[in-house]
């Protein structure tokens, strides 16, 4: 049971990856930053006589990666009440995906889990919840079971600590994986 | 009364700005194409010292342009049941311009109004909402206020022309806008 | 094509019996208001040996004269950002119907089609989002086609007739209803 | 520090008290069980000369009782994506309240603190969201800060202990609501 863990925050060390290390404390994963990659946004080609031209960036190398675990750990920041602009840019090259002549990215992800870690400072319990709700269609669209999620609130550089109630979430999800590991 | 419309989509002529056509029949309006620039995402610098570091990228010059309206129209497509990356990453920028030194963003936003127009191809006017939802969150931080928004229901080019919903809805809001005019 | 209209009103021509005396209009259908009924809030046995005891009120009637009809019209006002407690008991009964040892709800729903009017005061295109998706996940559990929904603004007595997008969207509906039946 | 909970459970001993009970452990507290009380669906008067007539009923007891705490936590299983029937007629009623002259609702409701406790069988920590949001909506209404929810998964009796994310969120509760009292 290999993990992945993908990180949409653009700042090192932030609040998100501060959760995610809790959750993943002990348990061996492959981390992948999009922050240090590039993933150019999607042109629409879905109805193109030839379909998708090959795009020349980071991203073919990072999905290839990401489909080769099990289980799919997302983290994101909430940014502006949804995930951040180099997640999306991430998720919305899935239409080149599903579309690919050399795997099958719904039959391949059907046998994974995915996870989502996410870390508002407004009210991110409440104010995040429709992002929450995006992530399971974008799931379900794909395939993808979407095993469960952990919401934290912190804003400022350090905050993270003070959220007991995301840290007995991530001690849980920790739990979790392990007895899958 | 002036009013600038912001196209999120990747596809030239594509559904959502087909309806779009038919919301500002006959009026007046400036037109931005994401597609058409470049918005590289933001890099999260609230909690550096110095601030953001200036980008060398159209954000400026458009948020600029955008500004000097009164009604501002938001088009996307669903992509994987959110906004458009390209659009995403404009939003997201929005932290940078709320530390901009020569402009007060929320106070000139609290002064117009914003209306959405979105068009996907799966279930829209029920796997859209939390879409709608995100942007009422966003607009709220603001205080821009959301005036409406129309989801139309499209997937293949030409499309946009069957849903008899959409057009008789695009038409109530093209005469809502004249009457503003 | 026979259409009932179950409304979850308690206010005598109210708001939300107006808009859908739009929807309507000239169409035959069979109008059935709970005020006027006893439906008394369900009693969870579903896990009891005998399953569930016969209520003695006017439920099974309800259930029976709604299961004739190809087309099924739901309205409620929003009440506190929800369907009206008089509709959701009705629907709780739902959970004595799945039981009914004599029709299968579920096969017989699933050949129907369902649509919702609403109407609240307080910001209801945004704020009675949740409602729909509520509805929208009900109608999914028991195979209902969910086939779309018409929210509108109004608080007070006679405000309905201000809202002109709910007066088109409800034009819509009616010409959409007369070329079914 | 007072604590009231009121109960939308219409089944003794189910899954959404038996997640109650480990919040509640070791805390003194006033139970409240709307099944074992008479609560009448609103009648709305809101527009009448007149105003509301009384209603010969247990609510108003119920709301004084409730006002004398400073902590509320509404408890309801999921019933049909939304909370229970009779929780829905009891909050409608707050129409009334609204409108008593003698108290302020509102200006009580702003002091104290709520909680929501929810299980259900479907997926509830997506599907049970649109009842988060509607809560959320309706305690903004009234003033009432919401400071935090539990929702758990069960169905059959006893299936509450297999939910051990559940179970450290109750733990996390439980130890907040100590450090209140």
């Amino acid at each position: 049971m290999s993990i992945a863990i993908l990180h949409g925050s653009t700042r090192e060390d932030g609040n998100t990856e501060e959760l995610a290390k809790l959750v993943l404390e002990g348990i061996p994963h492959t981390e992948i930053k999009l922050r240090d990659k590039t993933i150019l946004p999607i042109h629409d080609q879905r109805h193109d006589e030839g379909g998708f031209d090959a795009v020349d960036d980071d991203y073919d190398g990072i999905i290839r990666q990401v489909l080769e675990h099990d289980v799919l750990i997302f983290t994101t920041p909430v940014y502006w009440y949804g995930i951040s602009g180099i997640l999306k840019n991430f998720i919305d090259r899935w239409s080149q995906s599903l579309r690919a002549p050399d795997y099958d990215l719904k039959a391949i992800l059907a046998k994974k889990k995915a996870y989502v870690i996410t870390v508002g400072g407004d009210n991110p319990r409440i104010k995040a919840l429709p992002l929450i709700q995006q992530l399971k269609y974008t799931f379900d669209y794909v395939g993808l079971p979407f095993e469960g999620y952990i919401i934290g609130k912190a804003s400022r550089p350090g905050d993270m600590k003070k959220d007991s109630r995301a840290a007995v979430e991530a001690a849980w999800l920790n739990a979790e994986l392990k007895s899958l590991v």
